[in-house]
């Protein structure tokens, strides 16, 4: 099959190189972008006269026909052509003769691809987006439906304060509110029109370009040819934009693994969602969570990749920019993935109160409301801390809990103490007092979820 | 020396441990940013009764003596005392006494140094983005007085079609632009106010967090104290932001390299930002542009070593954590250094008006514009692309350049073409013709950096 | 359909997970290796009477049969029965009944994996070491056909010294070289053996490990089951040789785009092996070599991509594991490919004799061997060179090369100078006379072709 | 201060340049083998006569002065002198005037820096690899030490099987095995000499390469000077291996923050390894483990960042290398001090031996031990997981352990099974059944501990 760039060339591609340059097995998936963009390519070229009317309507049914023929599974493939555009332009040449030809006046596939490019990402950054608020919600239920749950707060994995279950479930909601600004951020950048930039000094043809970026609804136009066919920040940013969020998941994977190991046993994991070992009759493993996080590395992977294929390129368009698309096709299916089955389970995740709660209640994990306490009664924080943490000791050494020992034995590190120091060492008066804004007590985490919902419908 | 936290310990911590550990050695850097925190928090703990008004202002008057040591050089700094936040802590104990016991009230090392990071990241990325700003005005002015010289379009490194030296220029101009945008966006993260926080729960003492904030400048509040101190979004968004910034820069990098080839001649650099060769007396080597372009490896990799840091963390603090800090301080220190050598050395470079012009001239540059010619006179552009494919082969074949062949010769290609052939054949004419919107003509290069004008004063 | 391991389970897997955590997708591409390790542990079944010879024997040829079936593309694979272990599984027992029942006893997918996926790898490092020593005779016969070549040696890619082309391509055998011993240490730490490590602490039936080894040709044993079934060492260093390799050819690639430019115009590529533009006639271009340049970021991605997976995994087996096929298998398809169609392009590289000879001569790059010629006078070096440095720059205020300058004239700079010193100025002489070992000398770099002649064949 | 290269300038460096060019600040580091390299170097130029004895020996005793002064902190490094090896140089001709001017002879910064970082990577390798086999050490007493403890064994992180801590521990042992191996490995190609390359074409002087090397202890001979001055793969190789034993100790790191939880409370971490909170008094963290985690990202990102450093840097030297020491120096104090402070930690780690064994014999981890019953009595091993599955199903239902339930209820489920089930109900008998080579029952693990024993030594 000729080259539609043949013109000049004396020998034929080598079949080796063919396929090693071929980009068509990967690209295809833009097809609809492709014929979309060139509908609207050939609307422009025929209402300013750039070709005939008679040939812009041609041009636009042939890509309609051939849009019907992709999508029942019909058309052909050929990796001689290289790439989706050729493989399309072709096919519409040879369905519909010389106007066919004329499709690609005042464009390159430099443009073109960039166009194609940034169509594709407005579109699944949108849906992203969508996926991210849904699963929001959902952790947003959860948080509501479990508002009474106090579980242990970690730093350092070593119990810390007692905490709201749904306090720390809305923790991951603001990661995920941070996101999708990053993505709606990006997003103005992505939705800028790079058409009419042609190779990449812009066209001596008579084009319109305001009123292609219209009809394929652009809010900005691409300012600068030589920019526009050189630019890739936009797949860059979404690709970092998808890596943070995958950092996210990742957290979030790793406490449902943690919390559902036999140790910690504070959730239960809906059979439909795990899955059994070959050898291990009674095993039953968060399989998912894990893969979640484990898909971090093919995203950050993603992003290095892109991001060193496009270090030190000169100006304009380079072939190695091909390589953008990999990255980018798989990082949308990796975290679309991640976050549809995440969405899925987390309402079928079973809380068990009764073990979180005990567990809060343990540890001497309201050795910090005593030091609170201590400050009220008049004593510099700092010597507050070292006297709860002599307490503390004196409880290991006892085995005691601090609810189990008595004032006399309370008074014997402060005599300011008195007996109202038992209202602060239940985990459920502890996270009540936590009254601060942004705290884990019920009134404060019950205005975070009012906000929340307000933000996320 | 013993610990402020050493309450509930028996064993002293080991000397390897407190090397291993500490992190003095560099967030000595955030010492500003601690005490800044630490006199706004003291005024609230005043103003909200938490601690007496006495006590509050010889906190603060403390403060501000330290504040004069370290900028005098005067402070000592120790390894045992791991941190800035408890060297500062523990000086001022040592200085004012009992009231110095009571800053640390209703605060933990993990929103403090959260602060302190977000205090120091916005106040650099502000300076960022001042100096990406200085650095567009530079490139524009260099676009604004190079206005007339034309040089060769590269796409593939191979010259595609002449362009306006000042077009290529604003390309960067526009990329700065977006940078610039994105740390602008990333502003809006970085400035939200953590602390009130506290460990992970928020604290039972009656705080104003708002206060705070508001003396500290802040334009929004983390909303979620287990978020607010697990959340390094801000400092990874930071590196990745500066990972583009980067890219962007070794571009011009590698492009400032390639035109100062004795094979390109397309500029020369001054002496003063060149070096010498040890061994060969003739060498004058572009070290700046090398060092920029290799620095894009640096941030790169400070950008992955913090992601896989933040991977698969529980919440909410954890140890880890406290890798944050060298790469952003690395990506601080290396990005605003090459933005500022570059804005000294852009205007020095000379730009070698001839040889550029004559360059852009020659390899058929201008074949474009026949096939655009032969469009213009009703053949189809694919055809129009195989009939100039075909000249360009005969030029090669007969080594002639395009302006050198005679109308007959042409008309053996196409009878459509006639005497105004020659029209389209110089590079000048060439880029005037690119009159499509953000394309190479001069009229609209003008265009272009008047609106530029307007956006970057 | 019914999972293998679902005894415990009273609920069926949820389709979106069966979708989210399948791989049969991509690990039927391990088919052979699955089965020929099954085979080998089905004859030692028999022959340790852990089942009947009969049931070995049915098993044996039962799996040949699915190989056949695999082979000829009739096998049906399914997504519900999670990868191609189970997958084979499941056909065996569906057409040997009971006996296939028996196939999978002392084993888990757990150690089956790791088995695999060291076959795969342990064959496909083979192949790589023999496309790298393909490449590296490709360019000895290259370095070899064009001895008498000289160019400008570049530093900072500034010309720096005239040398032999030959010893320039040489230079990447010797990088080439490198990579072949590290697939060739790394193939030590993949021919290890892991089955009988079971879920991760061996089994209580009397299995002969030595033995499957054996017959799997395997060099040593995985002493440790626990370690066996939670190591990818293998995999992660097949792909950083495979990032280091990569590295090379982004190197050897970005001179080929170099040298092919105008304006170096060093080399010129085979029609067969450039493309065209879609928009410009005139285009030629490197397109191998810049896909090349650009595969560097896609295996700098996959490796970290499985570094990030890897860490802080808890031992033995998590499911993130699974995430290490993809950036194996694409790094070997890629790195097979660049490897392949690199050393068919390279001997159809035509070298510019002339053009490189002419440019090698040029910008002073003998000024180095007129230090040295002052330095054999008894000039010490940082003096000789000083002045050397001013005859360049003499030479440049007055636009003439070094050749041009009478004795006179070069008497200004220093009195030692006597006819002789015009021995020294041509690129020929200068090539000559750099004789020390592993220098650019004819007669050092034949030796070195000589040597590498033996070590590559 | 005038640079030694400026014969050809007209104007000074800029002080921004300066700064931003400069290496000193951290190439000093590389002191010692620069003046080791030198000294050798200055021996052999005496002896081949290219200077004279005299000076070649007042270079020598230079040299020596100069390193008697940087010992003792007395020397003064400038900025304006750029780099470690002009630091040096300058001092040393002002000390002794014209002879020391004469050992920049033969040789170039090019060549002169690659073997500082060889001399320095050898040594550090190989310190590296000795902390590698003390850490291994350290594990391999512990194994012995703690026999006789059995824990849970995990695959994704849920109890799968009782095993030995010992073989657990041994795991590690094998992973820091391999490091070392890949360490060594790596060794042979940093152990090459590179000087006599020079600028990068070699020289014209009588150098006696072999002899320098030799008085330098290297195995090998670089033997492409173009290769010897472009090539960082030593470095690049360090920073990999480095990379993969930062993965494994992240994995250990990992296991011991997940063991100290209050939910596994597997071991104690000692007081003297821990550090306490500013605000929590009852806190013990992990920071050891927790920092030792968070610096594999630290590696990772070092290891990004020079491989992107030499993507696609045509030949030879180019300034962007000199972006390698950073990362290499960073990488090499972070190993060692994670490694060290490991070592240090480990024997005091107490590891909870009931706990554990409590642990190890619930949650039906013993499972597997039934199915292999099973089939030992004659059913397909599938089959044999099938009933054994539905029997944990049962003990589930009926909130019963293994073997809590009577023997009618087991032949409930098969009635091949019979009294002597109960003997492989236990974590020690299940233990101790695994007797498979390399598996967990004491007498293999014995084995294996004889035999690291030896490889350890």
């Amino acid at each position: 099959m000729k080259k539609p760039w043949a013109g000049r060339f004396t020998e034929k591609t080598s079949k080796t190189v063919e396929y090693f340059t071929e980009s068509i097995s990967f690209d295809r998936r833009l097809w609809k972008y492709d014929i979309e963009g060139s509908i609207a390519h050939a609307k422009m070229l025929g209402k300013q006269k750039i070709i005939s009317q008679k040939d812009s309507s041609a041009i636009i049914n042939g890509l309609k026909n051939i849009a019907g023929e992709i999508e029942i599974g019909r058309f052909r493939f050929a990796v001689e052509l290289e790439d989706i555009h050729m493989n399309i332009e072709a096919a519409l040449i040879k369905n519909i003769g010389d106007a066919g030809k004329k499709l690609h006046t005042a464009r390159s596939r430099n443009d073109q691809v960039a166009l194609d490019l940034r169509l594709y990402l407005r579109a699944e950054t949108k849906k992203t987006i969508a996926l991210i608020k849904n699963l929001q919600k959902t952790l947003l239920n959860a948080a509501e439906n479990n508002i009474g749950i106090i579980m242990p707060g970690y730093t350092h994995l070593q119990r810390a304060q007692p905490v709201l279950l749904s306090h720390h479930l809305l923790a991951y909601i603001e990661m995920l509110r941070r996101d999708r600004e990053r993505f709606e951020d990006s997003l103005k950048r992505t939705d800028v029109f790079p058409l009419g930039s042609c190779a990449l000094a812009g066209t001596s043809l008579p084009v319109d370009r305001a009123y292609v970026a219209k009809l394929l609804g652009f809010k900005a136009i691409a300012e600068n040819s030589i920019d526009a066919v050189s630019d890739r920040d936009f797949a860059v940013e979404f690709l970092t934009d998808a890596g943070i969020l995958m950092m996210h998941l990742s957290r979030l994977a790793e406490e449902l693994i943690l919390w559902s190991t036999e140790e910690f046993s504070f959730i239960e994991l809906p059979d439909a969602f795990t899955t059994g070992s070959s050898i291990m009759p009674q095993k039953k493993n968060p399989d998912v969570a894990e893969l979640i996080r484990g898909k971090s590395g093919r995203i950050y992977g993603n992003m290095i990749a892109l991001m060193t294929v496009m270090k030190g390129l000169p100006l304009a368009y380079n072939r190695d920019m091909q390589e953008d698309k990999m990255p980018v096709f798989d990082t949308v299916d990796s975290i679309k993935s991640c976050l549809t089955v995440l969405a899925q389970m987390m309402p079928q995740v079973k809380f068990m109160r009764e073990r979180m709660h005990e567990a809060a209640g343990k540890a001497y994990s309201t050795a910090t409301d005593i030091a609170e306490y201590l400050v009220r009664k008049g004593i510099p924080f700092r010597q507050a801390h070292e006297i709860t943490g002599k307490i503390v000791r004196y409880c290991i050494k006892n085995k005691k809990q601090l609810g189990e020992i008595s004032l006399a034995e309370f008074r014997n590190f402060s005599n300011v103490i008195s007996k109202d120091i038992y209202l602060h060492l239940s985990a459920e008066n502890s996270v009540k007092a936590k009254n601060s804004r942004g705290g884990t007590s019920p009134s404060e985490v019950k205005k975070q979820i009012k906000r929340l919902k307000r933000l996320i419908k």
